[in-house]
């Protein structure tokens, strides 16, 4: 996605670690013009499936999410990763490593917002090691219901997740791929 | 807001220790048709005051936040409650106590999304006790930017949150407000 390329170029930046940062447009501070044409790039992308249920992961899922969704007219539903007096005791779960914040942590759906023969669209910011996309699929296969496809913003092609999950045969489309971080961006 | 009302009339109940659940539409699966409503619904509200960023908070706070963004035009900016190695080391922080998760955390802005002399108008799903918006407003007064009000979508008007933020002469807009959960749900 070209204006999302651009994007990234003129705002995202190489912090330490070789982490890209997009906190200006993505995940902290959000440009919601950009998301809406994200929402309706993914329609494009995966408009040929039945799309009953989009999935994300909070935090930074939730406002991609919410334009997928709008353009599909479908409800949201999001993975909680903390525990709450507010959510079902009937839920699904997964454990998922996360290396942004060096720890594991379970991720939550209630059972009530998965249904069988639902078909799902998983969307989330970022794939790197593909930990939270793999924990998101284990739950829409813990609820029997389909999975249409996964849908990433930035795929860090130099981490192995997207090939894991390509490898699985899941139908996955990345919006952005960057090859490396290096110094400067470089985009498949 | 009257399809709001009828809405959590419909959908939402009323659940051990009293508490409105209202996560099949609005904080965990998530109806986007009803949320764009919300989203025109505020900008009705607050359209006379200058608005040029809004400020929410993780989780629930992010999808309600992108539609009134989008009505306004302007970014939105989410405070983050977990630390994380992709936020800034310069940030805004305060503490908030959460009664749904029985404990106190601290939320974070990142400096550079909140500048002097913006106007912010703060959104967020749940009006109680009235913690997290106080943070928020902390927030917001630690960066000289101007409150222009907070936007409520579910306040409880039996708990003081309300109360205190209107005693402090802040521009308060509640979609809905619960005078009483006993047995059924009463609106003010």
């Amino acid at each position: 996605m070209q204006l999302l390329k651009e994007r990234i170029i003129k705002d995202g930046f190489v912090g330490e670690g070789n982490i890209l940062k997009v906190d200006s447009f993505l995940n902290h501070q959000i440009d919601v013009e950009l998301l809406s044409e994200i929402g309706k790039e993914f329609f494009k992308l995966f408009k040929k499936q039945k799309i009953d249920k989009i999935l994300t992961i909070e935090a930074s899922g939730i406002a991609i999410g919410s334009f997928v969704a709008k353009e599909f007219g479908v409800p949201l539903v999001f993975a909680k990763k903390t525990e709450s007096r507010n959510l079902d005791k009937e839920t699904f779960e997964s454990k998922v490593f996360s290396y942004t914040k060096s720890k594991e942590y379970i991720i939550r759906v209630s059972k009530k917002y998965l249904k069988e023969d639902e078909n799902v669209l998983i969307i989330d910011d970022f794939l790197a090691m593909g930990k939270a996309a793999l924990g998101l699929i284990d739950i829409v296969k813990q609820s029997n219901s389909n999975l249409s496809g996964v849908g990433i913003v930035i795929e860090k092609g130099f981490q192995p997740g997207g090939k894991k999950l390509r490898e699985l045969g899941i139908n996955l489309k990345s919006l952005a791929v960057i090859d490396s971080l290096d110094g400067e961006v470089k985009f498949r």
